[in-house]
């Protein structure tokens, strides 16, 4: 079950950090993107080629400190099927590492469509009654605007391939207070109705610690509203993303805790990619050691979020 | 302008149709789909070819008699990079045969990711200095649980570059009611909301018939809530999908109009691109004959959806 190896790994690594693998092309060292330009064509192909080779050698400097990395597919998407290419390289890279992986796609449709993006990304595609998997992440991010027409699919290859989904709720930017802030009738405002829809959509599938692999995305830059949603969804595993970079602080993202110190994953992916170019770390690494200071910052971040977890 | 350019193709053909490409490999006659599992390998690959192969003699069997096509995306990450990569060259395709081609991602995001999206489906990517057109669709459907932060930069390439948005208002699915349908403190429906913002969004960006490049998708399945929607977006373009095989009539598609006979266009995939296989078309047609069977379809959908507007 996806959550109960999110949670051992989390206890492995004692580290709730999620790297996030979104790689802009400015992250990458020009040595890098210098190397592959010269060698492939056209430039989406190259592109693509060296964002592959900086994410394995930031994956290689870090996979022994987190749980899991998070790739954001408009990254990959944007250099057409050659990023898609990366993308798959880099998840099966990334899972020989023991990472965990989740696809941040946020994907969403209805009826036998949203069955095939849970089989592109979770589950697996049947052609020639050869089943094959195709992206095989261990999970993926969705969002909840159609019901739970929309979620069902995600749930049931949640429960026959042992992964898991983490549905939007709150999130981090300004405007998610025109949608997701507006009052109901009811006095809930529509977020604290996504929570209790996270809640009720994940109950069948909860594991052994408590959790259930049905999480919630909930933005770091709010910690009011994730103390609220805690108590809604206490056993929803939330995915935080907005830490470092987006102006979240290790404190803030300690609102999402349980107080068994489980509960919440924080995905910090700026912070830790472009930590060699940061005001932080720029003094003691540069291009060359990019992958240095991505461990740097990425032990910086878990002692951060230890210190705010105790 | 992209609205103005759909609004002239309707015109032209005199028919306000979308035809679906969403193939599902059970869709695909099994002539075709043998021919190339004997030819490539992986499966993945196979089936991208064939669907290739399939889209390209339907897109040749009806481009005279619709305005566009509609490429839903999951059908093609299904296939994994090759799936995205018989994605791109159905669009190059489809244009080329003078028609207007949508992305049905749903795509939504926040800040640079939603650019990258943008600029992956609408806009070009930069690499090197040198500017490439990615997947290069002329419009995308977008989802609004984000906020305008989710929009905006959907917006800047769709005045740069001439492209659409379609934002998802209110789906055709019954689980659609869970969030869209929920009443809110000042009485309006979370979908009615929606509606005014896409209006609003939508307003700086009025083609030379009064209709924006910012449009609506709206279900067919609810003629009444449509016949409302249109009451508030009046100058937003209308994207109904649900027509046929999902239980929509013309008589509820014609709801989505204006009196103009203009504002929408609507969607049917499964019941042309299946037509073959279909009990209205089966005794006349077989699966050598597909693309007839398609273009009958299409003939007859046009003429009952001419007739439902007058």
């Amino acid at each position: 079950m996806f959550v109960d190896k999110l949670i051992e790994k989390i206890k492995e690594k004692k580290n709730p950090t999620v790297a996030g693998l979104d790689p802009k092309l400015e992250y990458v060292p020009e040595f890098v993107m210098k190397k592959f330009l010269q060698k492939s064509e056209p430039v989406l192909k190259a592109a693509s080629e060296a964002i592959y080779e900086f994410n394995t050698v930031i994956i290689d400097s870090i996979y022994d400190l987190v749980p899991a990395v998070k790739l954001q597919l408009a990254y990959y998407e944007m250099y057409g099927h050659y990023g898609m290419e990366c993308f798959m390289n880099t998840i099966r890279y990334a899972k020989e590492k023991g990472l965990i992986v989740i696809a941040d796609g946020k994907r969403n449709d209805i009826g036998s469509t949203v069955e095939a993006y849970s089989s592109a990304y979770l589950g697996e595609v049947s052609v020639d009654k050869i089943k094959s998997p195709v992206f095989d992440a261990d999970a993926l991010t969705v969002n909840p605007y159609l019901g739970f027409d929309g979620i069902k699919p995600f749930l049931d290859d949640c429960k026959n391939y042992g992964k898991g989904i983490f549905i939007l709720v709150k999130t981090s930017n300004k405007s998610s207070n025109q949608l997701q802030d507006i009052k109901t009738q009811d006095g809930k405002l529509i977020y604290e109705l996504v929570a209790e829809y996270v809640k009720e959509w994940g109950s069948s599938i909860t594991g052994k610690y408590g959790y259930s692999s049905i999480g919630a995305v909930v933005g770091a830059t709010y910690p009011k509203e994730a103390q609220a949603l805690r108590k809604i969804m206490n056993n929803s595993y939330f995915l935080v993303p907005g830490y470092g970079a987006q102006g979240g602080t290790a404190k803030d993202a300690a609102a999402n805790f349980n107080s068994d110190g489980l509960g919440a994953i924080v995905n910090a992916s700026r912070s830790i990619m472009c930590a060699y170019k940061s005001e932080k770390w720029k003094n003691l690494y540069d291009e060359h050691s990019f992958a240095s200071a991505a461990r740097a910052e990425v032990i910086d971040m878990r002692d951060k979020l230890r210190d705010a977890l105790n």
